[in-house]
């Protein structure tokens, strides 16, 4: 057989694996439309990785033998996960092959940017490495920005990089395979992989120092002709709104930024029905712009991923209200606002399941 | 080999000599992963139905025997194709594998709706399917309205249709397989296998009596959580706007519409400044939707598929205008919007495209 055959077949077996109640061989075959040969042979294969173990027999039905069970070993391998969205701090994990938090670490950033905060990074993965024993997998990061497929940070204002090849430093630095993928996509990531949700359509939005959105459309993360999917920050929701850095009025992104939304909160002072105004505002302007996004991809569910004082119950209320008035029924009625279920742990476990996506063909 | 295991072999050598130069049995082994053993099973099975035929061999390079090289038999298969999207008239066409319209026919509607449509449309295809003596794969539809995966018309207002299942009708009457897809997303099909488009995601919007949207992302048509990807025409686009039927004020549909924008042309006469203007105007509010469903997805082109006296330079570039000015330059500064390659046959190609991959697993 030629080896990127063997080595997709390996990824459809992993893949079944996954997530998966314990499986005998000829449940792999089944799964995988592979032959019985060949899903044994993946099999011993991967035994021997120590990828995959035994674990014990299923009772016969009938007269066969009973078959033997195999799982993913959830220490098999360990990955590095690093959460870069954060303006005052870096974030680590090292996580398992089960979505298990073996180890965390995090770094002030005392503001240090360009090379430094390649440093800074660099010194955060790293240390997470020297915390396991275990073989690792490689290195996950989600960063603001925008990030090609290559591991590049095109542009990161936060960090000041620009083409930045965050990847291959790494990967030179630490020897491992490392992958980069923008924060909001590692959170759509995080929330598909990991996540409740059970939605094959459903649209992330991530409020950060900017607004970023992931999109999985029929199950599979979009990213876009330019990789610039979900890159909703600029567009324009009140052409007669406040003066954006990007030279257009009314973005989203001065709509429902963290940092935005906190001035006009501390604004407020102690005035709740103030903060309460400027909550249910920011959340009616986010809901115009997602409106048409959730019309032209029909999507299921709306998850929002932000910090818990600005994504409150009556945010999302007023982001749903915004989204049913302004699209036809058969989807207004349907569509479903929520905050992660991941809480603040999304982008990590996006950038964990990036890896197992990148190294072992586990979507 | 398990016999899904098998059809699915059969697609990935279909699909490889698709639209392609004619390839030897060594190149579609290498081309699909297969062993050349498994390959060349495949190209016997498929001799045999006469969907693929020899045509030739290459000259040898080196010592070897020179291959012998196969290609899709163009008349192997015709396909009957139908679009429902005009107000006037249903229109049918025979169009063989290789794309290339044999036959076609249309019916005036003269007002018929209800089942004396479905009768209609019955007509036609069986009249379309009388015009050729080749074996016939299926029939593809190309609806207005909402159409589910089962090819049930949910709603088609301008047929008086609420959950008919057209599919099943017609396929009990033809005795084939018959697929429904919304005439939008048909007319997405269509430019993405027939078509000029060589990007892995675009927009298609089809202005028609309503106005519905075909996405395709990283190279697949999204159909969304309830088959209602697309649907934008109910998109708010100007709060203070007209009463739309849907309860809304200012919907795409009023700004776009064919019967919406005739009738304001219609307003202004010869008066040839007030007729750009309306075509600028219309354009613009097209625009506002496009703008976020753009940035959402990264698209790289928005084909307008309408018809030639109101999808015209001055109304295109409105469109691309509005979306410059409402995205990030990343994206704007690169997209391309145009109109359709295949003109009003766009539907038709679409509806053939649909039979090609329910049928033979070409997409």
């Amino acid at each position: 057989m030629p080896e990127d055959a063997r080595r997709h077949n390996r990824s459809l077996a992993l893949q079944a694996l996954f997530g998966s109640d314990p499986l005998s061989r000829a449940d792999l075959a089944r799964s995988t439309h592979l032959t019985p040969t060949t899903a044994s042979d993946l099999v011993s294969g991967l035994l021997d990785d120590g990828l995959v173990e035994e674990v014990g027999r299923r009772p016969g039905r009938g007269a066969g033998k009973p078959a033997t069970l195999l799982r993913i070993v959830p220490d098999g391998r360990h990955l590095v996960c690093l959460d870069l969205s954060d303006e005052e701090a870096v974030v680590g994990a090292v996580i398992n092959l089960a979505g298990a938090v073996v180890t965390r670490r995090t770094l002030k950033r005392n503001g240090r940017a360009g090379d430094d905060a390649v440093d800074l990074v660099a010194e955060l993965a790293e240390s997470l490495a020297a915390d396991t024993d275990r073989p690792l997998l490689g290195v996950g990061i989600g960063s603001p920005g925008l990030v090609d497929g290559h591991g590049v940070v095109v542009a990161a204002w936060s960090y000041q990089w620009a083409r930045v090849p965050l990847a291959e430093i790494l990967s030179a630095r630490l020897d491992l395979p490392v992958h980069v993928v923008n924060d909001a996509n590692a959170a759509t990531l995080g929330e598909f992989t990991f996540g409740h949700t059970t939605a094959q359509n459903f649209v992330v939005v991530k409020l950060g120092q900017g607004v970023g959105a992931g999109l999985v459309i029929d199950g599979r993360l979009v990213s876009g002709e330019r990789a610039a999917a979900g890159e909703i920050g600029h567009v324009v929701v009140d052409e007669r709104g406040e003066l954006c850095t990007c030279g257009n009025r009314g973005c989203v992104e001065l709509a429902v930024a963290v940092p935005f939304v906190r001035q006009r909160i501390a604004a407020a002072g102690a005035d709740e029905a103030a903060r309460r105004r400027v909550l249910a505002g920011a959340g009616r302007r986010l809901g115009l712009a997602l409106a048409t996004v959730v019309s032209a991809i029909d999507s299921q569910e709306v998850v929002v991923s932000g910090p818990p004082d600005i994504v409150d119950e009556r945010f999302l209320a007023a982001v749903l209200g915004t989204i049913r008035r302004r699209t036809i029924a058969l989807i207004g009625e349907h569509v479903d606002v929520r905050a992660s279920s991941l809480g603040t742990d999304d982008v990590l476990f996006g950038a964990a399941s990036l890896v197992l996506s990148q190294e072992l063909g586990i979507a």
